[in-house]
C-alpha cells in the first residue's frame, strides 16, 4: 500500500463564518476517498468559538487550580466550565463536556490573539460532516474529514495528534476475527484509525507558525461509517484509569477534609 | 509539505539470523532521510526471541493473574518475567524491563507459531541503530529507523502505532521557545513525532494476514538524533497517572490483607 500526506498551500487567516470547505475546493484537487484533515483551531475559528478572556468571572475553585497551574484564574473558569470533571488538577486534567478526555478542555490560547481563548468546535462530528457534505457539493468528490487536536498521553512524553472528530470514515476499525499471518484469530484488534489519521496529518501540519492547518491523506482504504468520533471514547466505568484518578482526587478531598476537622479541633 | 508511505512488498517470512537490513535493500530504493519502520515483531524473530511457551513454571501470582485474565498461566508468568512492576491487574498493564508502559509486556502470541511467545527486542534502540547502520553500508544511504509496536491508550478506544525504538530521528521534538501565528510563544509543544510515525506507518501494515511489516516514510523532514526512544518514556516521578494506578493497587492490597486479618480473627 502507498499513501501521500500532503499540507493545502495558502491557507488564509480563518474568521468566524469562513466556508473551510470552499477553501480546500479554491487550493487542491480533490479525489474520491481523500482524508480532508482539519486541525480543530480553524474549526473553532470559522464556528465563532473565540471568547474574550475577560467575559468571565472565576470562582474559588478556578483561582484555586489556577495558583496550582500557574494560569490566569478566568482562562482556568473556561476550562472548568467545558468540563464535567476533574481527573487530575496539575496538570488539569479534565473530562470534558465534548466527551474526550484532555489538559485544559482542549482550549487554545495559541494561534489567536492576545485576550482571546479558542473553544473546541460544539460538536465536532456534526462539525466534520457539514464540511464534508459541503466538499461533496462544491467538488462532487465523497470524501472523509477528520478533525484534530493534540494531547500528551499517559506513561510517554510528547504529544500527538489525536482525532476529535470525524465523519465518513470509522474512527475505530474492529478486527476481532480476523486472522493473523498464521491463521490464529487476532486477539486484541480494535485500531484507532482516526487517531492514527491525525498524527499522520499532524507531523506535517505543525503547530507553531507553518500556517498549515489543513492536510489531505490520499490513496488509504478505511472503513466508512458516520458514527464519528464518539464511538472511540471510553465510559467511565470501562476506564479503569479514569477510575484509579477519580479515586486519587476522592482521596485526597477527604484527607483535606480530615485535615481540616483536625485543625478545627485543636484550634477549638 | 508532501510525504508518502508505503509498505515494502514481498517481505519473507522473518526467522532467527535474518539480515532485515537486506531485505529491505533488497526491495526498496532507499534515499537519504527516509524513515524506514520496522514491527518489532520481525525484529524480535531475526533476534531470536521467540520462546516456547512450555519452557516456564508459572508462579503463584501468574497463575492468580492469569485466572483473572482468562490467559494461561505460562503467558502470564513470560509477562511478569519482562516488566518491573505491575500497574493494572486486569487488563494486565505492566512497566515493563525495557522502559515502555503497556499490556502484557508487549508478548505477541499472535504472528507467531502455536506454543510459542515473542517478547520485544532486548534493546530496540541498539536493535533500530544497528539496522540503519546496516542500511547505511548497504545502500549508501543515511535513513533514520522506527521500530513500532501496537498499544492501547488511557481513555480512548483503540490500539495505535507506538515506537519502542529508534534511530538517527529525534523522539520528541521539543519546540518550547518557538512562537504561533501570532507571535505568542508555544506553551506545550513537545510533540512525540516517533510516535506519530508510528502511527503513520501502521495504517498500511496492517496487523492481520497482510505481511506488510515494513514501510517507509519519505519526504519528511525531521530532527535527528540518537538518544532513542528512552526520552519518550515518563519515569515514575513525572507520571501522575502511573502514580494513581500504584496507589489504587497498594490500598487493594492491604484491604484484601484486612480482610484476610479479620477472617482469622473469626476464625479464631
Amino acid at each position: 500500500m502507498k499513501i501521500s500526506a500532503f499540507t493545502v498551500e495558502d491557507v488564509p487567516m480563518i474568521q468566524k463564518g469562513d466556508d473551510l470547505a470552499k477553501i480546500v475546493a479554491d487550493r487542491a484537487c480533490l479525489e474520491n476517498d481523500d482524508i480532508v484533515v482539519f486541525a480543530s483551531t480553524i474549526v473553532s475559528k470559522a464556528e465563532g468559538r473565540r471568547f474574550l478572556l475577560d467575559a468571565i468571572e472565576p470562582t474559588a475553585e478556578a483561582r484555586e487550580l489556577a495558583l496550582l497551574n500557574k494560569e490566569d484564574p478566568k482562562f482556568i473558569q473556561y476550562v472548568l466550565d467545558n468540563s464535567t470533571r476533574v481527573l487530575l488538577k496539575h496538570p488539569l486534567l479534565v473530562q470534558t463536556i465534548y466527551g474526550n478526555v484532555c489538559i485544559n478542555a482542549g482550549i487554545d490560547r495559541s494561534n489567536t490573539e492576545s485576550g482571546y481563548i479558542l473553544l473546541l468546535p460544539e460538536d465536532s462530528d456534526r462539525s466534520a460532516r457539514e464540511i464534508r457534505d459541503r466538499l461533496k457539493e462544491l467538488t462532487g468528490k465523497t470524501v472523509a474529514v477528520v478533525i484534530t487536536d493534540t494531547n500528551g498521553r499517559s506513561f510517554r512524553e510528547g504529544q500527538i495528534g489525536v482525532a476529535v472528530g470525524c465523519a465518513g470514515i470509522a474512527a475505530v476499525h474492529d478486527r476481532r476475527g480476523d486472522v493473523d499471518l498464521f491463521g490464529h484469530e487476532l486477539k486484541i484488534t480494535i485500531q484507532g484509525i482516526t487517531d492514527e489519521v491525525a498524527s499522520c496529518a499532524n507531523m506535517i501540519m505543525g503547530e507553531a507558525n507553518e500556517g498549515t492547518p489543513i492536510a489531505i491523506i490520499r490513496g488509504y482504504r478505511y472503513v466508512k461509517d458516520d458514527r464519528g468520533i464518539k464511538v472511540c471514547y471510553r465510559s467511565d466505568e470501562t476506564d479503569l484509569v479514569k477510575q484509579a484518578l477519580y479515586e486519587k482526587l476522592d482521596r485526597e478531598a477527604s484527607s483535606v477534609h480530615r485535615e481540616n476537622s483536625k485543625k478545627i479541633k485543636s484550634e477549638g
